[in-house]
Parts: C-alpha cells; sequence; structure tokens
C-alpha cells in the first residue's frame, strides 16, 4: 500500500465503526466513514489477488440483487463479491420481475423481505427508488445506481483508486469531465471527493452542467482544456448514446473535438496525472484508445479490481450487525 | 407453534414417510401426507428467521429451475429454498432455451437428466407438461406451476398460513374469489384445503367458474358479498390482464366493483378473518391498498416467507431417498 | 470402463501434464494431450453418478461463463461442472451486457480479467474471439464455441462417448453427417477424432461441404448412403434452421430424404454400430425418432452426460497451475 493520509482504522476520530444501515449513497457519510470503509476495501485486494483459503464470513446468508436496470459490470462485480465471500447470491433481473405485471416497487421490497434476505443491492431507473426500499425492509440496503441520484461503491471505488495511486485524495485536483448533468457517477463522486478534502472541477457543454453546481463545491468548466490546468486525476464520465441523439450533444465527433481526452490535451494535466473511467467507454468519443491504454496513466482496468474490494467491503460491513460482529455502531 | 389439530409426524397413522417420487399435484395427496409437508416445514421458519449455523444437507445435490415460463417470485422462492439448504443451483430460462431451436420437451427433460441432476423444479405454460417431464426423468420432480393444472407449493404455503394464524384448517370457511377457471393456485388450493376438512366456497363471476365445480367438494358463489359471510379466510385470486382483455370481464373498474376486497366488504367476513393473496398484485383491482396492508387482517407477506419453508421442505423430502435418510416409504 | 486403448495417464509417452494455459480448441493438441484430458473425465463419470462427499476442488475460485450467444445445454453443462467442483460461478449474458452499448471486445476482456476471475469460459459468434480474448488475460480461458471455429468441450465428450462404448477410438469408421461447412463441432470433431486415428468420413450436400475438406484428413462423400458402409459411428449434425431457409438445402423434407437418418439407412452401418448427435436434435429431419430413441445403438443422452465430465477435467487441469496442483507441464 502506498504512503497515504489515512490512519488504521482504530486510530480514526470517531471509532472504526459505521452506524448507517444501509449504504444509499454518499450523501450524509462523514469523512471518517468513507476513509473507514476504504480501509476495509484494503483488505480485500490482497485476498483476491492472492485466494488462498477463501474467507466465506457470509455464509449461509442470502444476498438479493435486485437490478430493475441492466448491468453487467455492476451486477458481476456485486456477484463475485457476495460469492467470495460466501454467501447466497441470487439475481432477481427485471426483465423477468413481477414489476412487469403491475406490481408496485413496495410491494416488490415486502416480497424480497417476506423472503429473509440479509442484504439486498438494488439497482432502479428511478432516483429515490432505493431508499424507499430500505425504509420498508428489514435488512441492509446496497444502492447500485438509482437513477440521477447516486451510485456510492462507483465513487468508493474511485476514491481507493485514487487514493492508492496518489498516495492521498486531499488536495488532489480532481477535473469531472462529461454528462455531469445525468450521472449518478459524478454526483457520488463530487460528494466523496469533497468530503476527502480533494479540490474537485467539472467540465461539461453547458447543456450538460447541472445548474448552481458550484453549491457542492466544485468548480465548474465548460473549456475542458482550462479545466485540465494542472489536474492530478482526469475522471472521463461515459457518454450514453441517447445523449448524442438527444440535442444534447451536436454529434459524437464534435464532443470528442471539445470534450474527448487525447494525449496532447492530457499534456495540460500533471505530468503523472491518472485517467480513470468508469465504463463502458466509448473510445474514440470521450477517450481517445492511446489514452484509455497508456500503461503508466491509465487506472481504468484498476478500478474495476478495487470495485471487486469495495463491494465485499460494503457487504461485509452493512452485514456485521446482523452477524453480531464488531464494527457496527 | 400456535395450538393446532396435526399431531407430530412420528404419530400421523399412515406413518411419517412421504412415499411420493415427484410432488407433481396435490391431487393423489393423502391428508397426513399434506399434513407432513407442513410440520416439516414449520421446521424451516424458525431456521430462515434465526439464521444460525447453516444447515447444508442439500451440499452436493444439483437442483436445476427449468422454467419455461416468466416467473419472479417463484423461481426467486425456489432459489433461495436450495441455496440455503446447500444445493447446487441452476437456472435453466425458457427464453434462452434449446426448446426455441425446436427441441422437443422430452428431449429437453432427456438433457436435464443426463446431466445427473438430483431434483427438477419445473414451470411450464402447458397442463400436464410437468407430468410428461416427470416419467421420463430418474430425479425427483417439483411442480412450480403448469398451465391450468396445478402449483402444489402454492397451496401448500397457504395451507401452512392458515394453519398458523388460525391454528387449524378443519371446518375453516375459506373464500377463494377471482378468476377461478383458469387458476392453477384455486385448483391446489381447492384439491388441499379440502382434503384438510375446509369448507372452501369459490366465487367468481360465471364466465370465470368452471362448470360442475361443486364436484370438487366446494360451494359455488356469483356474489361476492353472500360468499364472505362468515369467512374465516378470504383468499382473493390475481385478475390476469389478459383476462380483462379477453371479454372475460367488462372492465376493471366493473369488476372491482363486484369482486374487489374493500374494508367494508370484508366486514361480512368473521372479525378476525384472514386475508391472503398469492402475489402479485392489482391493488385497487382485486383488493384494496387498506385491505392488502391491514395490520392484523393480511397474511400476504407471510405467505411469501411461508414459501420458502414449504420449498425447503419439499426440496428436502424428495431427495431423502437419493440421500438415503429417511423420512422416505 | 471397457477394454480401450488408451494407457493410464502416468504411462503417457510424454508425460500426464497438460502444458496448454488455455483450450481453444483441439488444433494443437498432441493425441496424448487430449488422451489425457479423456482419461481425466473418466474420474468424473463415476463421481457423478455415485455423488458421495463432494469434491469441491475449486472451492475459493472464480469462474466466469462469458456467453456473447445464447446457449442453453453448454452453458448449463460448464454451470453444473464448474458448482460441483466448488467453484463461484458467474454467468454473464450477452443480452444485459456492456457489449450492447458499444464496447469493444477486449475491453470486456479486461473487465473479466480485472475483476480476478479464474477461469473464464467463452462462447462468441465470431471465429478466433475466444482466442483474442486469451491472449488479453491472465487466468485460464476455455472455449465454449466461437463463430464456424472451434468447440473443442464438444470434441472432447464425443471422443470420451466413442472410446467407452467402442472400447477405442483407433480405426474406429467414424460418419459424420450434415452442415460441415458452418459447423465447429464437425470441425472440432475431424481434429480431435484423426488425431486419435480414427478414419473420419464428412457427409454433406456439396452446398454444405467445406472445400479442400481432405487437407484435414478425411474423405468427403456427398452420398450418405455410400458413407454409412461399414461405420462404427454415425455422427448427426443439426440442421440450422437458417439453412433451410437459406439456399443452402430446398427443403427440410428434401434433406430428410437424401441426409436424414433412418433405420433403414442405418443398416448399411455396422450391426452394431453408435448412433451421435450433439443436439438439439431436429426429429424427423436429420434424425428419425426410432434412431434417436433406440436403446442399443444411440449414445445421445450418454453424450450430454460425458459433457459434464469432460467440462469438470477441463476446469480441473486449466486451473491447477494456479492452485499449484501437479498434472501442468
Amino acid at each position: 500500500m502506498p504512503a497515504s493520509d489515512h490512519r488504521p482504522a482504530s486510530l480514526i476520530p470517531g471509532g472504526a465503526v459505521f452506524p448507517h444501515r444501509h449504504l444509499t449513497g454518499i450523501e450524509g457519510l462523514e469523512p471518517h466513514e468513507i476513509a473507514f470503509l476504504l480501509d476495509e476495501a484494503e483488505n480485500w485486494i490482497a485476498a483476491n489477488r492472492e485466494r488462498g483459503v477463501p474467507d466465506k464470513r457470509l455464509a449461509g446468508l442470502t444476498q438479493i440483487n435486485a437490478f430493475f436496470e441492466n448491468s453487467t459490470r455492476t451486477l458481476l462485480s456485486f456477484e463475485i463479491a457476495g460469492k467470495r465471500l460466501g454467501a447466497d447470491v441470487v439475481n432477481m433481473h427485471a426483465a423477468q420481475s413481477s414489476v412487469k405485471k403491475g406490481e408496485t416497487l413496495i410491494d416488490t421490497a415486502m416480497t424480497l423481505n417476506a423472503m429473509r434476505a440479509d442484504v439486498i443491492v438494488i439497482r432502479h431507473m428511478s432516483s429515490g427508488a432505493v431508499r424507499l426500499i430500505a425504509d420498508k425492509v428489514d435488512c441492509p440496503v446496497l444502492n447500485a445506481g438509482d437513477g440521477r441520484h447516486e451510485h456510492p461503491t462507483q465513487a468508493l471505488l474511485d476514491a481507493l483508486t485514487i487514493r492508492r495511486r496518489r498516495g492521498t485524495i486531499h488536495n488532489q485536483r480532481v477535473v469531472i469531465c462529461g454528462d455531469v448533468l445525468h450521472s449518478r457517477v459524478a454526483r457520488s463522486n463530487i460528494l466523496a471527493l469533497t468530503a476527502l478534502a480533494a479540490e474537485v472541477r467539472v467540465c461539461a457543454p453547458s447543456t450538460l452542467m447541472p445548474p448552481a453546481i458550484e453549491r457542492m463545491g466544485v468548480t465548474p468548466f465548460t473549456d475542458f482544456d482550462a479545466a485540465l490546468d494542472g489536474a492530478d486525476v482526469v475522471m472521463m464520465l461515459r457518454l450514453q448514446t441517447e445523449r448524442m441523439s438527444g440535442g444534447y450533444v451536436p454529434s459524437s465527433r464534435e464532443y470528442h473535438l471539445r470534450y474527448g481526452l487525447t494525449l496532447e490535451r492530457l499534456a495540460r494535466a500533471k505530468p503523472d496525472a491518472l485517467v480513470m473511467h468508469p465504463g463502458p467507454m466509448n473510445r474514440g468519443v470521450e477517450i481517445d484508445s492511446n489514452v484509455a491504454d497508456h500503461a503508466e496513466r491509465s487506472a481504468i482496468t484498476e478500478q474495476v479490481e478495487m470495485g471487486v474490494a469495495v463491494r465485499m467491503a460494503c457487504l461485509d460491513v452493512l452485514t456485521r450487525r446482523a452477524r453480531r460482529v464488531e464494527g457496527w455502531a
């Protein structure tokens, strides 16, 4: 582990505990609670790389992944995380779901709850749907992305990647570029990175920039070149195809010209700046291949690896109360 | 467990054994065999609630869930049941299936059999398809719903819910209301409840009432208010959307007016009558929200919980012969 | 095990080891390496039949089944194989996949790799896609069928079935009949069977016969009756529906007339000739029901059983290096 600004969990003021029953968002988490989850995730990185005797601490627990919106990476990551910890993992796909038969979201939640799930991971197309479900069930709920609201484990894995690669998050100049308006990834990242005292800049065409974004403690840019100046981290967002055809962006070629990350443009950032992308990438649109594949600068596949570790940490921490393990308030 | 009319399994005349290789329906089961499965399920309720050391008695066994018809709740319930018991659970979805390539049902059955499944759970849109498969394979087959024929685990979980909440099934006045004609849930429930000596009334518009239903030992009603008189249990069936547009029912508003369960209407039943629904519900059509969510009267989420317990019991009992465990004829 | 021409693995010249990191095809395997995999599979047949104490040697390992093309049998077979060995098995379906969002195949591969998969099983519609992925990841890759290229585990299970039923593969006259041109099953079988010194005949309408197929060491026939003369094994290929409507074949009735395996036609083969089919079958098109279901001659369901055993062997052997178990170069 590189030198870092975080102390062992037990020394963190406020205690190495996590008092929240659910993880519906980064909002509401204290900086030491975010750091605690990152510390917990650190433990799983080595375990995943070395793969010694499996640690099946969730054996006997039922994890339901209720995905109302399609997903490959996030679902796969949560499924692998749960199975590595020994949980009985069950996927509920929206396509097969009672939702199609007109069942209300609350009824679906009550059903999952009645089956005695020990943890429910939810992705939903509506902002706030996860919170709604969390209020109705007896077990911890983990938000795997809800509408334009939050995607907390993505923000945690991004923070972990930055902390490991840059040594610290404190005072790092992080540029988040792309469709900030519709992105739950951007929102959760802004919340996590500002909480951990990074200097966050957001960059987007004015049509894709949320109004009054300054109130979140970030500096908005419409000029990507200006935003990149002296950056430690450049975090590119995926340009959803529906934006390209939705009048937000003239064309993907135009977008690439103004907001695509090229090697030339990257030269405006610090010489050792880190390049990140939550994936899946549109190569040649928001990011060039020689940047995405850059051996020293790109942390894109590392982000995926951190994702599994972060999700193992969250699943472990959130089920501690039920397992009567310390680390909970 | 509340006071009840069932005796410990070992005292049941005929012995605490289950001589059937498959569970394709309630038809053909003796009353003491139904009671035996309910008794077995009781054991799993506490286990699921307390979640101590996992009981992985099906470890090493392969359970294939072959679902030729979409399902969320039932599939999820069987998957959770199997995984809690330690089975290797594999789902076969019709959408991905060779069936689409024109393979016959028997060939599909032979294939699952050749893979050495230890138990096969089948849902199929055709009545009798499960029996057809059961005849061709070497392992126990569990019917998870076939056409308009049977859905035996639903009837068992409903019977268990009634027995626990009302103390007994004997002489209970149970009203089953809705699309009795097309409902395998109604059919299996009628078979189970009459076997256990309940007084069963069925209520439906005449277009949705099976001819000569009296022969099944039940009393038919077209007037819901009359049917509800003095009821101990009101079991509402889901109104399938296709019925509404199929000429069976003038409109969902009309249906609600005549056959929707409202608080006012429920007042005709006994003061402590139980409300049940197999889910997913059409709130405002066959059942009002204040009835569905009634704290004392509604047993709807409890039914879901009983579902997992009943399926664990069935999976356990049916695989005993292969595991050389007692409890089999 | 019947008398056979294979010696115990430890006596095979060249050693009982498997030096290949991946299994992308039969091409490139030495005859003793093929025999080694068959020997390993033999062990699992009895284990699957008897089902004693489960052998969970892959416990703690993550197996990702990345299926970019629909499949029921093969996916089910690999899933059961992995779960029986105790692996954490995760399915990635193309339908839910980032591929749909325009992600490149290499990026998908890098993602699976970053999640620290221990073995990846891939089916893809493009010939060579599996090799492409294999080159990019750190873990063993198993080809579950790629385009018209190869389907090595199918060839291994077919070879195992022949070896067990006929005692040997050496000098057996095997007729492969059907759409040889588009069939990866035919290609892998030709490579495996010629490597093991069978006499292989291929039979197809001239529109479905690959040019210069003789170079693969087989004899081409367009007359099925002539091809069948003195055959030990008749391996029928599935006639894809798209071929029937694609101008390759006048009609399925016409096809059946010239290339369908009937009892009359089978009489031209040896009296104890074996009938095989990779499934799913088009009964009445490439094969008659009384042939497919022939108690003594048909080995079709046995093939399915061998499939699970072969896949268990491949998963075991390919992960030995990671598990530091002998049997690897």
